[in-house]
């Protein structure tokens, strides 16, 4: 606080004090505000709300701008919210991508879409935080939105893997294909309500994660495909790639569903039985067109 | 023929000549084929045609891999083929990336989509063309997947354009899930047949050229978006990036069908109406979403 700005991230990126009011105590910080928007990774979200009072989020507006889901219980970050605090699913929304914090701390201009079942809640998020450099969309696929922006991930790093295996970029248009197409089907299973996948959130936000030199599941993937374990790959970025957790998750949630996710499928071989990611790709690769 | 390979253009493959017989000889060449396989630039289709005999072609299967739309006459190559010939639509098939001849000479894994409304043809040149490198997919497509192809220049262009200017990846994501939604929207309009355009044929196609370091379009729009006049980025790159005529072609087209096309149109004020790209960009920007 004192310095104006976070000594750990986008440290350059100075804070307006006079419009802040900073507290650690998430307690008082809650009760005493209308709009909640947490934003912390998904791995930490049960430690941080676990001793909060359980009536305490019930009232409140909660939008998430977590990316993940929470490893404990397999949810994602809304079924979290809804379950742990009671909160109804029209008071919960999602702010989604495509959207890297770096570029938005360099003011490049970046689109949001708001997505929430109340729409008149939306449209209140979406003004608070569009701005020069901000552009807003509203939608209303809290789950599908909240559920692509995990598999993007995951993708994201099966980009990296092949391209480490040396793929081309003419393979990578044919997995991103794919992979769009595997959100669909996934998604429409899980939350059957019309919407376009080709939209920003969706595939606007599987885009920049797969294509771009900021994404860490990317790098990550990367550095699998040029022959790293998982172990060394973690040591050696010093961060752990979200998308190597929603594998897991993501595999145990379809056990459910039962939708066909070549690629997923493949991720999960790759990064948890240790199959060669150079057969399992070759294999992935009969499966796509 | 002499040294087994194209002086000019990729000239490491070499040619097995004992499968080859190479002429100049249009005339005898198609004559003795059943399968006329058509790979010269769009904007060079009319002069090679031309003076050969009107009937040459009616009995024959005819597949295009020219990605453009000939100037002369704003035709799709499967257009120009059955007005010229009298070729049956039927007969008509076309070759469709994502595939960037580059990679495939370096024999790295590619997909093609072979569209007909004849079936069984797609499925003979698919498997003609299938290899160790090259896996194909057919598809019933033939006017949609084409006008894509052509589309998908003048997005590349746009995306370079964008990039030049600064703009950054989550912008670029925005602008190419804007721009698969554009597409979808014509080539509905032009051939309302069921499709889906998040397969590689449209979407990957797309993706390759957009987000690709091999792209001519891409390239040549990065130098409009960097200040260059259409004239001096043309001189500088010593050849015709396919998206600056398809604009033009395509704009002529929409005369017909009016669909709402807002970054077709922003490239054609960039290219031909001398708008500054600063300005029609920013313009364009409120359009996304």
């Amino acid at each position: 606080m004192q310095y104006k700005h976070n000594p750990k991230y986008l440290q350059s990126v100075e804070f307006d004090l006079s419009k802040l009011s900073i507290s650690s105590d998430l307690t008082e910080i809650i009760a005493n505000t209308e709009i909640v928007i947490i934003a912390n990774p998904a791995a930490f979200l049960t430690k941080t709300f676990e001793h909060l009072p359980k009536g305490l989020l019930k009232d409140k507006i909660v939008f998430s701008a977590v990316k993940g889901i929470i490893p404990e219980t397999n949810l994602i970050p809304a079924e979290f919210i809804h379950q742990s605090f009671q909160v109804p699913f029209s008071n919960i929304g999602i702010i989604c991508g495509p959207c890297h914090a770096e570029e938005v701390a360099m003011e490049r201009l970046s689109y949001l879409t708001i997505g929430c079942s109340t729409p008149e809640f939306a449209t209140e998020i979406a003004n608070a935080l569009a701005c020069r450099y901000i552009k807003t969309t509203i939608s209303d696929d809290l789950i599908g939105a909240e559920i692509s922006a995990v598999l993007k991930n995951v993708y994201a790093l099966a980009a990296g893997i092949c391209s480490g295996l040396g793929y081309g970029d003419n393979f990578q248009a044919v997995l991103i294909s794919n992979a769009i197409q595997e959100i669909e089907r996934f998604i429409d299973v899980v939350s059957p309500i019309h919407r376009d996948t080709k939209s920003s959130a969706y595939l606007g936000d599987l885009l920049v994660t797969a294509y771009s030199n900021f994404s860490r599941n990317r790098t990550f993937g990367f550095m699998i495909g040029k022959g790293y374990s998982v172990k060394s790959a973690q040591l050696e970025m010093n961060m752990i790639a979200e998308g190597y957790f929603a594998t897991k998750c993501l595999m145990e949630m379809n056990k459910n569903y039962q939708v066909e996710m070549p690629i997923l499928t493949a991720v999960n071989n790759i990064l948890y039985e240790r199959i060669s990611p150079i057969m399992e790709i070759r294999i992935l690769s009969d499966k796509l067109s």
